[in-house]
């Protein structure tokens, strides 16, 4: 597949053209940000790991049912994907309090949550991605009432299934962001990734945190905890 | 009916026992506050001021078929009222893009929405009463599903009635919040108070601020705001 023009360049990723209308190619970089960019480096090799973690989370997906929007790794960096209208929603799943909901309802970072919980934030830079509501969704016509109820769905799915097989690798899947899009045919499937980047994983003793978290608060090992993630999630060690 | 010792004491208003278990008497003072407490002030009169109106929209809505906790005025800055357990829910109808809505969602202040919308917020002082989602609701169990089915159609109810009640009187009804309560019974009435402290009330034709905003944002003629929507709401002078 021939990678043509850079259609869109994001904080973590660079999206191309390909010779079909349908298709993409998603590369992946080292570049990290946080909170909302005023934090920007690199983290050495991300963008291999994390285009090999997020394969290898939506093959596991599309066994159990999920429509990803993969279709082929084409080499370190790039993936081949379906081409689709993004939902402009990050829904977040949470099992254990940390970060902005801790802060927000008052749970010490770390408190286990008697059920998940599921949250859409409006994805808008200038806005600072901010949490809305399903009025709000409504109001701004971001997301049809039938097509909610089958994100929250779709998300607590992938939820079960994730937890799951990350809980036998010892890891705690404390929360994480999805984003979902619309296929020309409309229908709706799992785009973006499932990384590091993305989730937040606490190995399940120590507790320690395997993932962007060391980055943003630099707590040092960003890229150790990145190859020790790889390792428990494919079973193999990072070069 | 005998006022008794007193049992909470709020930002704009004390509550006081009775000689019954399930009444208590609600006092309306004239202290303002904004920005979570951080501004304070005094508004002269408002005490007086937004018990009648507060009483005036409660029998209003009464006559409309939605339960309140009023009993009866019992003097300027007194009522009677049912005691409900209050749910801890800041339940925000929105009808114009105005304060924090405007900002989340990147809206002009001014612009109306083209349906309202509902928000609920955690009422927490120390978190600073945050926007919380229904799954946040249902972890906290501050509400069961079907309650808050119930909040959001007597949301949508109370905000139908003031919305065409103002709009007669030539005042948009821009936003305001709403407190409920359950009565020993297990009842759901609306509670609290619906006065200028709580609504964003805007002259139809000048837009001119008839409300507490004079008040947060320093615009001068705070009492007069409250006078003549005093007098827009029951047709008589303040004094
Ligand atoms: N299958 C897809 N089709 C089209 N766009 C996609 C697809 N998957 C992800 N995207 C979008 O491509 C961009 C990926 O780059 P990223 O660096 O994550 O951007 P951002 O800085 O906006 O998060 C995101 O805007 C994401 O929504
Ligand atoms: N009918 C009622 N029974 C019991 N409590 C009530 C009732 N109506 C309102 N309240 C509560 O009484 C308090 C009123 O005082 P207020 O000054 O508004 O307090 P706050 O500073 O918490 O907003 C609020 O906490 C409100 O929830
Ligand atoms: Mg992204
Ligand atoms: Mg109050």
């Amino acid at each position: 597949m021939k990678k043509k023009e850079m259609i869109y360049e994001g904080k973590a990723k660079q999206i191309f053209k390909t010779d079909k209308n349908d298709q993409v190619i998603v590369h992946f970089k080292d570049d990290a940000t946080a909170f909302d960019g005023q934090k920007k480096g690199q983290i050495a090799e991300k963008g291999m790991i994390n285009n090999k973690i997020s394969n290898f989370f939506f093959k596991l997906l599309e066994e159990k049912g999920i429509k990803t929007h993969l279709i082929e790794e084409l080499n370190e960096r790039d993936s081949l994907v379906k081409k689709v209208d993004i939902i402009p929603l990050e829904v977040v799943m949470r099992n254990v309090a940390a970060g902005s909901l801790a802060k927000r309802i008052g749970l010490e970072e770390g408190t286990p949550l008697k059920q998940p919980v599921i949250e859409f934030y409006y994805k808008d830079d200038d806005l600072g991605d901010p949490l809305i509501n399903v009025s709000h969704i409504e109001l701004l016509g971001l997301a049809g009432r039938e097509e909610l109820e089958r994100l929250i769905a779709l998300g607590h799915k992938i939820n079960d299934i994730l937890v799951k097989f990350l809980k036998e690798r010892n890891v705690d899947l404390v929360d994480f962001k999805l984003e979902f899009g619309k296929t020309a045919e409309g229908e709706i499937i799992l785009a973006d990734e499932i990384t590091p980047d993305t989730c937040r994983f606490w190995d399940s003793e120590t507790k320690e945190k395997l993932d962007k978290d060391r980055f943003r608060r630099d707590l040092g090992d960003v890229e150790e905890a990145y190859h020790e993630m790889y390792k428990r999630i494919t079973g193999q060690d990072w070069k």
